[in-house]
């Protein structure tokens, strides 16, 4: 299987997605969004894969939203009365790539090896880690190009920085380097250009090493998925099913491993299926 | 329009306010409350205001809920049943004002020039920046009064500075510096007090000079509103909207601006009216 | 009373509970889990008490789950179907223990002593304040035991320490030290062995040395339920009820002292119940 706009390569468990427009400085086509949310489908479907990296080819790593594409550089249909039900398909291009990210039972870790702006900088917020080149760039540039945030970045961004820095980001619309992000939270580590990718790998390899695939998909979906719940009990409720269904599995490998102080032999497949009544990929409608 | 305790200053695209009852410390009074209503819907429905800034003259920012007052203190009509239908009426004074900027369509920047605490303190938490002199103090002081956390502050505090200096600050009810108001993320910025304003009006103008008014308005709202939101779904439906909406007006002009490398010339306004299905005004019953 | 699991003293207002398993570095087990919830219930209905101190007994804070016991090591009746009204009683019994914690009238303080791993760990989330030793250690090891985020972690944490560090160790399971914990904002402080329960004491007092036990209460309780409320009218309605009740009782003291300018002398009992329309119980169903 091959894109047009993306490299996928697998060593090892670890997925490297590279965004490869170079030329374009990987500029965001709907077909880069098409293609990208079947990179997810993949991985998350492979058991063999155990988290995915993503990274830019050449200098940039992605520069948004390509302007310069004949016809709607936004992807949405302008002839669509946004009252209507034809409107459940015109719907904002990085939004579906990102809902997909946020669905995802395998870690996503995002090598920010050059710029981002407007979708470049936005699609890395439902990744789990952002690490970046000193030579990196980020701006929710939106506001100076008279459009507004997308790709759920209103939901995204104020729970990963806080209101304040979201609101200044956004308004501005100003493009920022790797250390204002650092200082901001956006992303968690700043790391010498050639060494980049090394330790997107090691972080991956930290998530998979001695750990159960099932126990990781659970966790990142409870985490991303409590988000948005309004009480811990909804928590209490998911996990006490979790729980459950994992200690009959690799819980008893877990528990046996950690009494005979060896290492685990962990054998639950994430395509076993979820626990019961926990669905891998439940979401709200669109409408 | 003048008010009596309150001073109404446009500069430009930027509107300061400021707390006038310098012999109080601007303590906040229901006129007070009543008289912020009226100006927040006179920056937000005036086409050529893009920013307010809330200061305080002379030496303190806001002390608070004049306690000094004849008869209820607090605002709220004390024979009133709180389970019948007229605790419709018998709401927080400080609530109403914090429900109203958050509301707003323009940004809020607070240049909190002295002591402020109880409702002075509070009512500081919706808006989107807030930069202090060194000279500044803060306090959530109601249980030191006997009283409650009030004005939203027990939904809008734990988003701003996290759910453990959040308790800290309201079980202790202490005043506290600008040093620590930084530290926790209260405040962005400590700037000498002849600096402040000019200061203030810097952000001010960065969330304006390049950007489109509609772009920040919808920003503004869409982060506010998601704050809330129970799934990254409820944002990807309601960017899908205004990008819709937005990639039709000031869009076009945005990116053909970019595209010829010149200054845009933006001409959407807010008053003519949000996108489809998105109603600026949108807030819960109180009952 | 008295308990086999655990210590309870109480101090003036101040409570401290003991995990006191020191032979097996206070190991979690079903029993201390039902204690810990008696001990909480005890503190909270006696007006005497004012905070509550979690502190272990020896070198450890709590090191998990006792794996060592037999039987269903996890407390849950894996002969039960997750999708039957059984699952109703086949309930995570660490999740039990902290939403019992999230109702809490009282301010609760962790004085962190020594290594804490699993639910040793995730009991600590809902607490109010968390300060350290700097041999304590802490790790959400469930990945690498096979199973799963429980005690609501999954929404506690992410609110705690945001949504990339919660990831982060959520995925790999590690063990890290109170220095990381602190930067990660997980625990606000770190103090020297022999001072720690000193200075939790000091917390504790700070908290009641001049507030009203009611102001604290609500406030407790207004903070960690809107961390879940969708929209700040949510906490427009509770505090003006919170508001109204107060004003009448403890407020009219908290005035008059600030006017005296003596201190208060507040005399409103939680016990006496909370503002109408308030349960100080309200817990969704478990279902």
């Amino acid at each position: 299987m091959s894109y047009e706009t993306l490299i996928y390569d697998q060593d090892g468990p670890v997925v490297t997605v590279t965004l490869n427009r170079p030329d374009k400085m990987n500029a965001f086509t709907p077909t880069m969004g098409r293609e990208m949310e079947e990179v997810l489908d993949r991985a998350d479907n492979d058991d063999s894969v155990r988290a995915v990296i993503f990274t830019g080819a050449g200098r940039a790593f992605c520069a948004g939203m390509d302007l310069s594409a004949d016809g709607n550089v936004f992807g949405l249909d302008e002839t669509v009365d946004p009252t209507s039900p034809e409107m459940e398909k015109n719907r904002d291009t990085g939004g579906r790539v990102v809902l997909r990210m946020y669905r995802m039972k395998k870690p996503l870790i995002g090598a920010i090896n050059g710029a981002s702006v407007g979708v470049g900088t936005t699609m890395q917020l439902p990744m789990d880690v952002r690490i970046a080149s000193p030579f990196a760039k980020f701006g929710f540039v939106f506001a100076e190009r008279g459009i507004t945030l997308e790709s759920c970045a209103s939901w995204f961004l104020p729970r990963l920085v806080g209101i304040a820095k979201a609101a200044e980001w956004s308004y501005t619309g100003r493009v920022f380097k790797a250390d204002e992000a650092l200082a901001g939270g956006l992303i968690s580590e700043i790391v010498k250009p050639d060494a980049l990718l090394a330790r997107a790998h090691e972080i991956a390899e930290s998530f998979s090493a001695r750990t159960s695939a099932m126990s990781v998909a659970l966790n990142r979906q409870l985490l991303w998925r409590m988000m948005g719940a309004s009480h811990p009990m909804e928590a209490h409720k998911a996990e006490s099913r979790t729980m459950l269904h994992t200690s009959m599995r690799d819980g008893k490998e877990g528990v046996q491993s950690f009494l005979e102080k060896r290492d685990p032999a962990f054998k639950d497949s994430v395509s076993d299926g979820p626990p019961a009544g926990f669905d891998w990929n439940a979401e709200p409608d669109f409408s």
